[in-house]
């Protein structure tokens, strides 16, 4: 990370120096901490994490035992910056602010930008945070409670309410004195809103357009009219796709009115997209919300789910396989073989799946491309199956010196190689027309069908050609 | 999609309605397109195109079969604008390029800006691309192919070129004047770049802090000179990390004399972001770099080689059952039990495998927790295994009527879920430490072991039990 982030020439070269090559915390530096922590050390304590971002104290408090947690923010007191809170997992944080007195969260939460502050505030139970919200200046009070009864996860609890807006007969110069004057601007911007008296949203204009422009040049006549609001209950992850498709750095927000109340930046938005990216990895890997702070009992019961579910399917295929014992008991090959088919069929249908999934999320699966994709992924089913049909078909003959088990082996491949991939694409979209998530439940459909269809197409075969049954 | 970028309330109401309420391409609109292209009414696709922004256009070309996207961009001609090619599809952006002749790709791509221009030129063939840059202006044709000289998916080959540089000891009334008064400013943006003579950086300061001053402010005065930097060959991907951690919203890049020779932008990043989230997410589904236009030849190799490699370890797992096929032949029903086992411990390898994977590439797992967290898995391991062997040992135990039955894969099943825990979050860790991306390899790991020990223990257990050997 040094040299990823390195400083410039001169004096900053102390930046960036509580991580070690790869990026990770290092070992003196963090046991230094503990020592401080173990003391009671506040004035050290307050010295060595003076100079950090926000993001870096996120990481202390992760890397510390949950104690030393509570026991660092009381120490640092005011020192202490509640904005690397919001970089800190959700476990984390709400654990930490059980622990907190409610007054010491009122004063840590008054000083942060209205947005960070909601992103504290939402996960601490309803008795709590009424008792914060009844410490905090009434200003505050007010704008943050309008932000928390928005849905969560919607636009409006991720957004900021400190914006710049201005009138359309406004001049550049009149807009340049009034920034220059104006004591409590919001502490970074990137455009200014021009709203009608209505506070409805009549165009933007980002900044650097203000600084090329003359004085005496009228607002309306430079601002950008085609102007993307975003309703304030809209989802954070449909808001974070606007961004993305238009390339915005900050885009307004707007209540059921259409007057705008907040703006959301891409600094939020890139948050969004990697919670929601990490969310699409955890469901389809069969986990839920769960972050690497949990502890065993939360853990135990985030996966007990689809251990159960999968516990269902397996007796399924359980099922399928007694049909045939009579046939295993014949030609006990069989069963050294079958679970070969059945994982073969599960790779291929999970490699669709994925891809499947993975589009749906980031919306390029839609009515024009669906039937080529699905003719696609049969094609593939097809052609794979072909080829490892003859792959273990041989490796079969020669093990058990019996070419026609390689036959049947394979002939049962090209079938669950054909169904892995028409399941592992339709099932997806299927689930995605029912407005279920297809990250969370495509998986075990796909398994349970390429194992049952794995087996069974096996057996079967091989029933009837060697006429066991 | 109509309500979520709604625009302002008056002349922009026909925005987006390329789109349908779920953000697909609008039926009647594509058919109206494809009819155009058919005639090759030039004209009616100018007026039809033009309002589009560069996604829209993108997904446009990615929604039409290969060659009406030749036909359309033809028929556009100079109302065709190439950034749309940045948010296409690698390969359908790579096949388009091939269809196009060189002099055409020239002329579109002198247009852009250096960053995207370099994002078109860099899977295009070395000949072809000299040619293309040979037919382009010698300024943009040094720049570029400066960039191109830095390694694939580093900063360099992302970053905008052009900037804004002034020294020191300018005041803000000279830089406002400086930027009014120059015509070749850059598109966007959003910091002006302090530098002393040998290019060196020194500062950096946003735009809304120039607006918060008087003329007469000396710029070193106030400019941020904790400034975070990013050598030119640095990984896109550390590159987005560092704009995550300090929630940047442009960065300077830095050639090995530390000069400064471009910027990376936000927008950039989060289009990287994206991209490494589907890279992990087809990863760890076992498809290499695939996107959804890929033809099924292309299909067929990206996924041929994860399912050989799972023939070889499902035959290892075929191999260790072959040892008991005298087992077996006096108990059919081992043939019938053993795939739950298996299966149960590929999914709870596979739950830990996920988080682990997630939390390594998100940079949150360390030393510091690493014991934690494999201590953790073990436990959970254990509690599942225990939960779930009692449900299956009672289930097993009633459905053949053989409690011991019931007793012998319950102990099966308790050993493979901590040897479940145990391989998903070591193998990982071990990949990891081997510089070899854990996404890629984990499942094949986890599986055959999980896979075999699962067949083992179960197989070995109720051999032992019931003196089968």
């Amino acid at each position: 990370m040094e040299d990823a982030a390195s400083t410039g020439p001169e004096p900053h070269e102390a930046m960036s120096t509580i991580y070690d090559a790869d990026g990770r915390l290092r070992t003196d530096w963090y046991e230094a901490l503990r020592a401080e922590i173990e003391t009671g050390d506040a004035e050290a304590l307050r010295a060595r994490m003076e100079p950090l971002h926000e993001s870096e104290t996120g990481d202390v408090i992760e890397a510390l035992p949950a104690d030393d947690r509570v026991r660092l923010v009381m120490l640092l007191g005011d020192a202490f910056d509640y904005s690397a809170l919001t970089e800190v997992d959700d476990s984390v944080r709400i654990d930490l602010m059980e622990e907190l007195p409610n007054a010491e969260i009122a004063r840590g939460v008054a000083d942060l930008d209205s947005d960070d502050a909601v992103y504290i505030l939402e996960d601490i139970d309803e008795e709590d945070r009424d008792e914060i919200l009844a410490q905090m200046p009434a200003f505050d009070r007010i704008s943050l409670k309008r932000s928390l009864d928005f849905p969560e996860d919607s636009a409006g609890r991720r957004m900021q309410t400190d914006f710049i807006a201005i009138p359309p007969f406004w001049t550049v110069g009149q807009t340049i004195d009034y920034l220059r004057t104006n004591d409590d601007l919001p502490d970074d911007f990137y455009q200014i809103y021009v709203v009608n008296p209505g506070f409805n949203l009549l165009g933007t204009i980002p900044l650097d357009r203000i600084l090329r422009v003359q004085r005496a040049t009228r607002i309306e006549d430079i601002m950008n009219t085609q102007v993307r609001q975003i309703d304030a209950t809209l989802d954070q992850e449909e808001a974070a796709r606007i961004f993305e498709r238009y390339d915005q750095v900050e885009v307004a927000v707007v209540d059921e009115s259409k007057r705008l109340v907040g703006v959301l930046t891409i600094d939020d938005i890139v948050d969004v997209i990697n919670e929601e990216a990490s969310e699409d990895i955890h469901r389809l890997g069969g986990v839920g919300d769960e972050d690497i702070s949990r502890t065993v009992p939360g853990v135990v019961r985030s996966r007990a789910t689809w251990l159960l579910v999968n516990l269902g399917t397996a007796t399924l295929a359980s099922l399928v396989i007694g049909l045939f014992d009579g046939t295993i008991e014949q030609m006990v090959a069989l069963a050294v073989l079958m679970p070969i088919v059945a994982s073969m069929g599960g790779v291929a249908g999970t490699q669709t799946m994925t891809v499947t999934v993975r589009a749906i999320s980031q919306r390029e699966l839609d009515k024009n491309n669906a039937w080529r994709l699905i003719r696609r992924e049969l094609l593939v089913g097809l052609t794979n199956g072909v080829i490892f049909a003859v792959l273990l078909g041989l490796i079969t003959g020669f093990r058990f010196a019996n070419p026609a088990l390689g036959l049947v082996i394979g002939m049962a491949m090209v079938v669950n190689m054909i169904v892995a991939g028409g399941c592992g694409i339709l099932i997806p979209m299927l689930l995605n027309k029912l407005k279920v998530d297809p990250a969370v439940a495509s998986s075990t459909f796909v398994m349970t069908f390429t194992d049952v269809i794995g087996f069974f197409a096996f057996l079967t075969l091989a029933g009837w050609w060697f006429g066991l049954f």
